[in-house]
């Protein structure tokens, strides 16, 4: 019994790795949409996210059904807990791709982001896909300094992330107040995919050091 | 042990509506605060977002720790992983409160929304404060007519959100880009107050309706 309740419990987290990479691609997409004003791409990320919100409707049914099944506890019980809190995170970033994608839409056939900062988005967007990579990663690993290497990645985005307003400034900026919002918006988008890959970090790391804050949220990780 | 497991479910359900009642007056305090640039009630707010973190975080442990002891199936054990869900909405929109008062102290000693746009923002935060204390009710009530009136509610905000777009438009705007940054980002903040008590209707709802989808995340309510 036990060894199929932990076969199970690998399967999800199998399962939480696919939607990471599922989350990954959605990122690449909508970033890829947002520098080429790609409305084709944009709409592509805009459908696939049901998928993505499918697959963790899924993981979670089914880590519902092991609790009613197995009734684990302590740590067991902590690890399905944690797991469908992960996927909450993933969900999430999942929909920020899908705004993304949006702003792409809306602004299209414009571009949504002055050539200037075109090049500042490619960088957050390579980020922000490397982190949910790493973010697969350390869910298998379980390793704390993996986890931790996320928490150094989010930094550049963060950095990135108040650069951009310092861009928005008064005086700075020559394209309008439409275009700052969106560029406002876009760069937040970007930043918070940094924030949810440290939550899921933090996660793995109360499992694996085994405190009691383990199956609790880490403290608020936003900086804006 | 049935008797005393539904004590203990029902003591969720208090702490949950006292849960929102704490966000109600996060948003009560980062509204006036952001109306009257008043920045003391600001680091008020900013403070007790942590009181909020660590209530949800004793009433996530708790209800953790009731999966373990009691290993509830069905709807119990539905109506136990919901707890959890609608915990980490209410603790987002205090966030989000959070994150008003922010605004607040960034641009202080100036006001971070223009004279015209006050009586806007001042609306959204009155129907904001409105719709988690509706949230409150619908936990205790378990109505699915109040449920689907906290739909009509949001429908306001979002309506004032997408005004508040107009207004920023191109040629319309007068106050900078600095300006039109913190109120597109204000605005959508009010506007995510409405998703996540949108979001919680939804788990009562579908709690109610005993549907298979109780414990699953309800379609993405969100239009931006």
């Amino acid at each position: 019994m036990r060894q199929v309740f932990h076969d199970e419990l690998e399967q999800v987290a199998t399962d939480l790795v696919s939607l990471a990479e599922l989350v990954a691609a959605a990122i690449r997409q909508s970033t890829r949409a947002l520098l080429e004003a790609d409305v084709q791409l944009a709409d592509q990320v805009i459908a696939q996210d049901q998928a993505i919100d499918l697959r963790r409707n899924d993981l979670d049914a089914r880590s519902v059904d092991l609790l009613a099944r197995q009734s684990p506890v302590a740590s067991d019980l902590r690890t399905v807990v944690a797991s469908m809190r992960m996927s909450g995170d993933l969900e999430r970033m999942g929909d920020l791709a899908r705004h993304v994608a949006q702003v792409v839409r809306l602004r299209y056939p414009e571009h949504a982001v002055p050539e200037e900062l075109r090049a500042t988005f490619e960088r957050m967007g390579a980020i922000a896909e490397q982190i949910v990579g790493q973010v697969g990663g350390v869910i298998t690993s379980q390793s704390l300094e993996e986890a931790a290497a996320i928490e150094q990645v989010d930094d550049e985005l963060d950095t990135l992330h108040r650069e951009m307003f310092t861009v928005l400034a008064e005086g700075a900026w020559q394209h309008g107040t439409t275009s700052a919002v969106d560029v406002a918006l876009l760069s937040r988008y970007y930043e918070r995919f940094g924030d949810h890959a440290v939550t899921v970090a933090r996660r793995v790391g109360f499992l694996v050091t085994g405190e009691a804050g383990a199956i609790e949220l880490p403290e608020e990780h936003e900086r804006d």
